[in-house]
């Protein structure tokens, strides 16, 4: 059994858990809205900045393991307690992953050339907003231990996908079409894949929220499309 | 400190960890692969299997986080040693959900009608084939701790990623051509993506086993491509 100062001094260290995740979410967001300023306005700086910020996420990544191990050592919680810190341990890894993905998209900025003639460079940064929402939203369901937000995010990823076919068939006509173009639109796919792979993970946290939750995993409302 | 008595124990204990794993990682490979034979051979009794047979990658997930926690609670391990167990405990996540994919996989497999006019039919197994192959091998980096064979898996994403490429293109062009065909083709799609996840998600073992066997992440060879 914990002792009244073991319940409060656990509480603290969740919530300072749950700080440092939110944290990370905030920097993946940021991560994900400047690679995709710099993508659209060609800025290279920037880009670079995203690139060199990512370190940041791994640092704190680093920081959860560490909290939480200490936790799990100094305090030995059980059951929900428990549950609470693997999966912050877990998110955790996913939003670093998230911010690898913006890191990838940033370095392809210097190699696209006549942004202009691409149309994908609308749809990219409409998508990007799509999946930077769910990455907030899911940081959002987390702190606020929300599954019906969770499961609202879940369902969000299906317009990612959409967002995505619909890029790479615009991308792959252009191919067809402009064959000395070749190289920068496959940039832009690689982009495209990346904010797909970003939603692919904030459903992934949407569903450990869930879990941590309600001890269920969502119904297979993403099956229907997943 | 550890005694050699914990030493000893502590052994033991990431040596079943590693075994759990192992098995995960066997489980999620026959899930590819029988969810392959069920979906060319529209046999509806395999795929139920491969989806009830999920449950026990569940638990075996369960089972990580309960022997990790265990771990570090009574053997307090440092350094190498919790890195370790840290690693165990997310590997385990991504396992876990790479069996999620090959469920949604197997779901999909009646709802497909004309399996003959399809030529993915042909490509998606090859590409299931690679992917599954990275399950295997990255497993296999994972048990023998070999950064070389991780870096191997990375590089293989680029595979999966082609396949998924042409695939799509092929099945776009077959929904044009034959639009009562819509239906089943979407369900090809989502299979493609599916084994499209999995890759991704084999590429964050590898990098996971990388980072626990070197202390560094593999140089940017995805970069040039995810």
């Amino acid at each position: 059994m914990m002792t009244e100062h073991t319940v409060k001094a656990f509480d603290e260290d969740i919530t300072r858990l749950r700080g440092i995740i939110a944290e990370m979410g905030g920097l993946a967001e940021v991560a994900i809205q400047d690679a995709m300023q710099a993508l659209v306005s060609a800025d290279e700086d920037l880009a670079r900045q995203v690139v060199e910020r990512d370190v940041k996420l791994d640092k704190l990544e680093s920081e959860v393991d560490e909290l939480a191990v200490r936790v799990i050592a100094l305090r030995a919680p059980m059951a929900d307690d428990l549950r609470e810190v693997i999966a912050a341990l877990k998110i955790g890894g996913v939003v670093e992953r998230i911010g690898d993905y913006a890191k990838n998209i940033a370095k392809r900025v210097g190699r696209i050339e006549g942004r202009k003639r691409f149309e994908p460079l609308t749809l990219i940064p409409a998508m990007a907003e799509v999946a930077a929402e769910m990455v907030h939203d899911v940081l959002t369901a987390y702190a606020a231990r929300d599954p019906v937000l969770a499961r609202e995010v879940i369902q969000r990823d299906d317009k990612v996908d959409a967002f995505y076919d619909s890029i790479f068939r615009n991308l792959v006509s252009h191919m067809v079409e402009n064959p000395a173009t070749i190289s920068s639109a496959a940039q832009l796919l690689f982009i495209a894949r990346n904010l797909e792979r970003i939603g692919d993970h904030a459903t992934n946290v949407a569903e450990m929220v869930h879990y941590a939750a309600t001890g269920t995993y969502p119904p297979e409302e993403r099956d229907h499309d997943a």
